[in-house]
């Protein structure tokens, strides 16, 4: 080893030592004839001293010293004269009597600082250098420890790790496959799962009865902020259960998570909240249920009243800001622009403010009665100092995630949306179906193997779009962890799902045969539950985007910007795939 | 829960209780009145009786059932009358009063037993069903615990498993990669990892210290009995180590995982064997020390005595096999046919017996005096009842290699190959080089990143083949379970690697351009290794493939049967990619 202790660990009791430091240095600082260099590593920063008086050469050489220089030292461990209580090694320094360059470094791109200097391209393209920083590198650490508690929690309840493959067939269904092509098989392809949901599910027919994998996922989208095309899914199955087993089973783990990693106790059971409730209160299947702000409908007490806009909607519904009617009009003005930029696309916003005396001030005054006024403050609970926003349109659906973007952003302003409180829900009871404007049909909300709620297995004949399933997303701070649902293990009723999503008998057995003739055999009530872990770990880590908590990112073109993936192929190798690529233009 | 018991845990201090079980029928047999069905789980077997005399149609339903349903069980548990001591649960039985056919199954294509009557290829098609055999199930379970216990090590050793891309650039030094069209970046592919190496090399620049993962890697070969088109390797790198740190640690951690995981408790370091040694003495970088019968080399004894073949060879070897003196003429006809096969390709075996009286007789008595035998036996330690085995030929390592198979051979007839016994060993200073014939050229023996032995650097410029690496395996009953290297840390002498190697300074740079310029800014001095994971727990499991502790492994052809992958894409995916297959017959 080229050290005997690391740069975090020396405290007051250990001066006197003698000892050896690794590390890269941070910064170093020439005061009269000493120089001070804090020498870091993954553990923590220690202050080192080099005293001409006592040793000049070794001064010298401290002084030659660069940023991110790799160095070894030895010395002594001493107390120092002025402590610093910002860092646990802020007690001692080394009084360094031999130094060691291990390696040099050019001047980094970027300042190696919490705050850096850096942008976020430069910084993607030196990510090794990025890693470096400690708010960066405490990503992966907590990364790491919450991978191990998953694993710690599952194994205790008696889940394997299986790892399925990764070279597996094409499915069209769903989102777009990352496809391999096969040197042995020519002309075939293997896809990259998008998730190990077929698999998994032959792993209860095999009888494996519990199990886990932390999995890389792959899908070939078109990238938003917060999507990567490859993902990390923390993918669970399990047999015999019901749909509540597998709520308590894994809202016990979550617990567990909070309490160990973010040291946060959540006694009472969570939430579980219909999916049509979520829409109706929150306009999204997966709400923000850290502060209230429910919707309230309000189609009976406006309509009707002569104001057009609300004459004609198919709904209206307002929110109730607590305190917010101190809202200026040049607030107000802001938040109507923002609810009509084209990613909302909602026309405008009516508002009502509740005066210290009780009375109700609106935007639409005119085409209402102070009675009516104080029947919708009614209805939203409003009280003197609150501020009422209001949306409206001709497709409910469309109206309500367009509040629901209100509604986020009235939390964000007025502090509702604290990163370090949080609050989970179950969202259960979803559609079985959504219809598809695309394709003219209807299509799996989940995936083609989620299982019908009993009651309603009837519907699937007379109304499919009624259909619920056993389905289930966990929801922690308007953020969608993880979701699931029991699966399907009669072939009969798998059979009859594929025909209400349009695919021919032939078209089924071709894409998902394998799994359907391993349901003659014997497959047992099951179901299960994926998590997205860069996701996950984000929202632990406080984090805006999943890139932070991941070591490698791609960009938003798909693009590893440090390595310079990806790239074009030697000839001899799309020669030995038998492959030729298209030009552009000649499409 | 459709149980409240599975089919492993319950026992006699449970009789009277009521359970609810579910699992697969097993088997079912009919005497006199009373239906004994034994119900499967993951977890064990229990007998449940169905009595005619009680309830006639509950025993006419249990009568009904076929082997692999799925059933769940009401009873209560009873002492057995007659015990079956190989069975866990064998004290008791379980009295039904209520049965439920969760679901029927097809009469299964092989038997669901230790000893299946399935052959290869019928299993691996219903491999969901081939994993319900216990023998295969444990092979996963054992796979299970063993990763757990690596975590569990290495988190207390204060390594992070870290998540590197599988999405990467193509390196077309070293073994094919699998290749990734990208849709986004026309006409540009990504490539699947070999392994991590260059990411966690980057790792270890990043500071993070101590790194470990495990992980999916991939390679595009012509597939053996023992490889898989991806495989699972334990990824491992350190910074600010020498060998030794390396390999104490790991020697750590294959202790403490034999005895967890083995209950063999490994007192003593494990033997450091020169990768000189190990060809010297066993023809074989991975030797199979669970026994001795080390060559010999008798070319000083055997040489000049009118024998041409002996005369002529380069090289002279022999082994001697405890005891064997009594093989007869066929079994030594039987040897001498097997060092001729065309795998192994020797052009005979000359063998002397070591005769109760001392004396010494050999199939080449007519070109040695009795003295001279006397002298070979002497040198070999050979006493009376042994029989020496020699090989002989004009290359030296060929010659060691056909050697080393003979041994093996022995070592197997003489039952000296117990898969319970493990001899675990390090083999070092591996040269840094080997030539390739094919090439025309130095080729890396690990790879371009290992470091030379600092007293060797000198040779770099004069007798670069005599270059030793600071390289490293660790074996395991002669197979090669992990290996790894001191890397080049200082971008110079890893530029002049590459220049040895036949690398241009531009394909250095533009293939591993990004690692290199990594380098200019501090990296660490490091090191690491990798276990390939299936290799490792096969060995555990004493399996002959690497396939039965693989849950869905593909077969030569690199297919997956029960998937039916690789297979043919839609024009429109090829066409998204802008990919056209080009006809075989047209190349």
């Amino acid at each position: 080893m080229y050290r005997t202790k690391n740069c975090g660990e020396l405290r007051i009791s250990d001066a006197g030592q003698n000892v050896t430091l690794a590390g890269w240095v941070q910064r170093s600082r020439k005061m009269g004839g000493m120089t001070f260099v804090d020498v870091r590593d993954r553990y923590g920063i220690t202050q080192v001293v080099f005293d001409h008086d006592t040793n000049a050469a070794l001064n010298d050489a401290a002084n030659k010293l660069g940023r991110e220089f790799v160095i070894q030292v030895k010395g002594k461990v001493a107390e120092r004269t002025s402590k610093n209580p910002n860092l646990p090694t802020g007690d001692i320094e080394i009084i360094a009597d031999g130094l060691t360059v291990l390696n040099r470094s050019e001047i980094p791109p970027f300042t190696i600082e919490e705050e850096t200097d850096g942008g976020d391209d430069i910084r993607m393209k030196y990510r090794y250098l990025d890693l470096r920083r400690p708010n960066v590198r405490r990503n992966l650490e907590l990364r790491h420890r919450f991978t191990m508690e998953v694993r710690r929690y599952l194994d205790g309840k008696g889940f394997l790790e299986i790892e399925t493959p990764m070279l597996v067939g094409s499915t069209p269904e769903g989102a777009r496959d990352f496809v391999v092509p096969s040197r042995m098989n020519h002309g075939q392809f293997y896809a990259l799962p998008q998730s190990p949901q077929t698999l998994k599910q032959l792993l209860m027919v095999s009888g494996m009865d519990r199990y886990f994998q932390i999995v890389k996922c792959f899908r070939d989208e078109d990238l938003r902020a917060d999507r990567q095309p490859e993902f990390t899914q923390i993918d669970c199955e399990m047999s015999f259960v019901e749909q509540n087993d597998i709520i308590e089973l894994f809202e016990g783990m979550a617990k567990h998570l909070f309490k160990e990693l973010r040291g946060v106790e959540l006694t009472e059971p969570f939430p579980r909240m219909p999916w049509a409730d979520a829409m109706k209160y929150y306009g999204s299947d997966k709400p923000d249920t850290r502060f209230d702000m429910k919707f309230v409908e309000l189609m009976d007490i406006l309509k009707g009243h002569g104001f057009s806009v609300f004459d004609n909607a198919a709904y209206i519904g307002g929110i109730c800001a607590k305190g917010a009617a101190s809202y200026t009009r040049k607030q107000l003005d802001q938040l109507t622009e923002f609810v009509k930029r084209p990613q909302i696309g909602a026309k405008g916003m009516v508002y009502a403010r509740v005066e210290p005396d009780g009375s109700v001030k609106s935007s639409v005054d005119k085409f209402y009665s102070q009675e009516v006024l104080q029947l919708m403050a009614k209805a939203m609970d409003a009280e003197p100092g609150d501020l009422i926003l209001i949306l409206s349109g001709d497709d409910a659906m469309k109206t309500r995630k367009q509040l629901c973007e209100l509604r986020l952003e009235m939390g964000n302003r007025l502090g509702l949306r604290d990163k370090n409180k949080f609050s989970c829900l179950w969202v259960v009871d979803f559609p079985m179906f959504e219809w598809s404007d695309e394709e003219q049909r209807l299509m799996a909300m989940h995936h083609p193997f989620t299982h019908p709620k009993d009651e309603d297995i009837p519907m699937l004949d007379t109304d499919p779009a009624a259909v619920r399933a056993d389905a289930y997303d966990m929801v922690v701070n308007g953020v969608e962890v993880g979701g699931g649902s029991i699966r399907i293990h009669d072939s009969e009723l798998q059979a009859k799902m594929f025909e209400i999503l349009g695919f021919t008998p032939e078209k089924a057995q071709e894409q998902f045969g394998f799994l359907m003739n391993a349901f003659k055999y014997g497959a047992p009530p099951h179901g299960g539950l994926a998590y997205g872990l860069d996701r996950w770990v984000s929202l632990f880590a406080g984090l805006d985007s999943i890139r932070d908590c991941i070591a490698f990112p791609k960009n938003n073109s798909g693009r590893d910007v440090m390595l310079d993936a990806p790239a074009p192929l030697d000839q001899k190798q799309l020669d030995e795939l038998s492959l030729e690529i298209v030009e552009k233009s000649s499409k």
